[in-house]
């Protein structure tokens, strides 16, 4: 076998979807040299979505269903699951995935939350989990819970999963971005912080004593504070242009912290797996079926996403 | 009895937090007419935060505790209820109010989630009930849950909910604004509007329905859209001065609501009251106890709310 851990691994994600399309315009646009890049797809899927400029060395997934823009299926689900399969399996430098259908992967029986969990179960070892991070330039996210249900989230964040998390946050600051003592300000669950125990309790309850357990690690992370309060400076400083006061914010769902930095980052939000050997970078949008195969799908994020991995 | 219907009366909100103060230097900024307002408050109180340079006509409550900034107290937080119930009686044709600390509201035994709730409380007849409106420039949002805690989101929404909500916010568009048929942009409870039931199915069972129920009394609403998508056309067209795509934004809870907004309008966000006789403005932050007494509290919000009140 070849060896990639040199290399930027890059899945196309659903067929059906939007990904291969993405992963075509932004490589012809990026215009890097080919021995940086494997893509694991499909020939027959590239081919429907467009043609690569370069000539990028291509791992072939098998792929016996016709490729139908738009359409959730269970053998487009299964192909997406197979591809990350591979990419996990040849241990690249970095893994860059265009998007996938959390329902066609179900369909498929491969029934994962969404990429996030497929890559921890192929790459975790040793007790390792993957964290989900979200960052534009120097604003970046990490969620406690990533897609749950709303109505589960409270019952889903426990202390030991905030310091856990937590502490991997802080191995990925030391251990790849060389930040020895990253700064990290953390949402409360509720309005208002809970209010002293009026809008709930499980600011008094856990959060607050998991702050206390995770400084007593020497981190440096704030208090529990009012969500719709701590992302005012987070947007305004990165539409400014300003340092983030923060190194990294702390989200206790999805919707809390990806509606601040997709607002103002949009497109350019990148979607990251850390905690695993290898780190995975995404666009933050999904399969986008209602566009798919039309030709007008942005591949902005999915740049930003590859861009992030040159660095 | 004085007649107060074309009057702005403006309430000081808890008597140890920053209301006094940011009433006193926001109509001292603002220069208003005297004869246009009537202010609901205590000259103890008035005279520990400024002096104002105008004369205005003070209705005064009694308050018997001494001023200490900073402090939550049962005395106080009668006094902030005492001041909205006079509001209330007096009918005046807007109620500007400053904030109150829920926790002080409730050790002195008046136990509403708020002061929309304590305005409900007052003045809504005939079946009306209070909405939770927050507006900067044509930037709307209407929260379909207030202070609540997030693990009661989901099971406090329903059908008839969303359905008797959407009819008061058209109601309000239509009688008080004068837009005739507004448009709304709905939130999903779930990330991803739940992704067809992967990821929660409150879409599918209750909201998707109740969407086509608003839609058969004619009016005009998006499904249930994932909200870290759509508040990114909201926010983009906030900054760059373009107009908004619906006339208000409809989520489903606190932080998913208040996050893009107080984000790029901060402390220009207007918290409103509508739904009622008497429509009420308020800044929409807190009572700031931690920097209460320090004459260093901004007047931006509730200089804000008491222009919306004078056009």
């Amino acid at each position: 076998m070849n060896n990639y851990s040199n290399k930027i691994a890059i899945t196309t994600g659903d067929p059906n979807g939007i990904g291969a399309e993405i992963t075509i315009k932004a490589l012809n646009l990026l215009n890097l040299p080919p021995k940086d890049i494997v893509i694991i797809s499909n020939k027959k899927i590239l081919n429907t979505y467009g043609k690569l400029h370069d000539n990028y060395e291509l791992l072939d997934i098998e792929y016996n269903a016709q490729v139908v823009p738009g359409e959730i299926s269970a053998e487009a689900g299964d192909f997406a699951f197979r591809a990350l399969q591979k990419a996990c399996e040849i241990k690249p430098k970095f893994i860059v995935t265009a998007p996938t259908s959390k329902e066609a992967m179900n369909m498929a029986g491969h029934h994962f939350e969404g990429q996030t969990e497929v890559l921890e179960h192929f790459l975790a070892h040793d007790g390792q989990k993957a964290e989900m991070l979200f960052v534009s330039k120097d604003f970046r996210v990490l969620l406690l819970t990533r897609h749950c249900a709303l109505k589960d989230v409270a019952s889903k964040l426990k202390k030991e999963v905030i310091i856990e998390k937590t502490e991997r946050l802080r191995s990925y600051f030391q251990n790849k971005l060389y930040i020895k003592k990253p700064s990290f300000g953390l949402c409360a669950l509720n309005p208002h912080a809970g209010e002293n125990g009026i809008i709930g309790n499980e600011e008094d309850n856990f959060i607050i004593p998991a702050v206390e357990a995770v400084r007593n690690r020497g981190i440096n992370i704030t208090n529990p504070m009012p969500a719709d309060t701590l992302f005012i400076k987070a947007v305004q400083n990165y539409i400014n242009g300003d340092k983030q006061p923060y190194d990294c914010y702390i989200a206790c769902y999805h919707d809390q912290g990806l509606i601040p930095i997709k607002a103002v980052a949009s497109e350019k939000t990148v979607n990251m797996t850390i905690g695993l050997d290898i780190v995975r970078t995404s666009p933050s949008h999904g399969t986008a079926f209602d566009i798919a195969g039309k030709n007008i799908a942005k591949p902005d994020s999915i740049i930003e996403a590859i861009k992030y991995c040159l660095y």
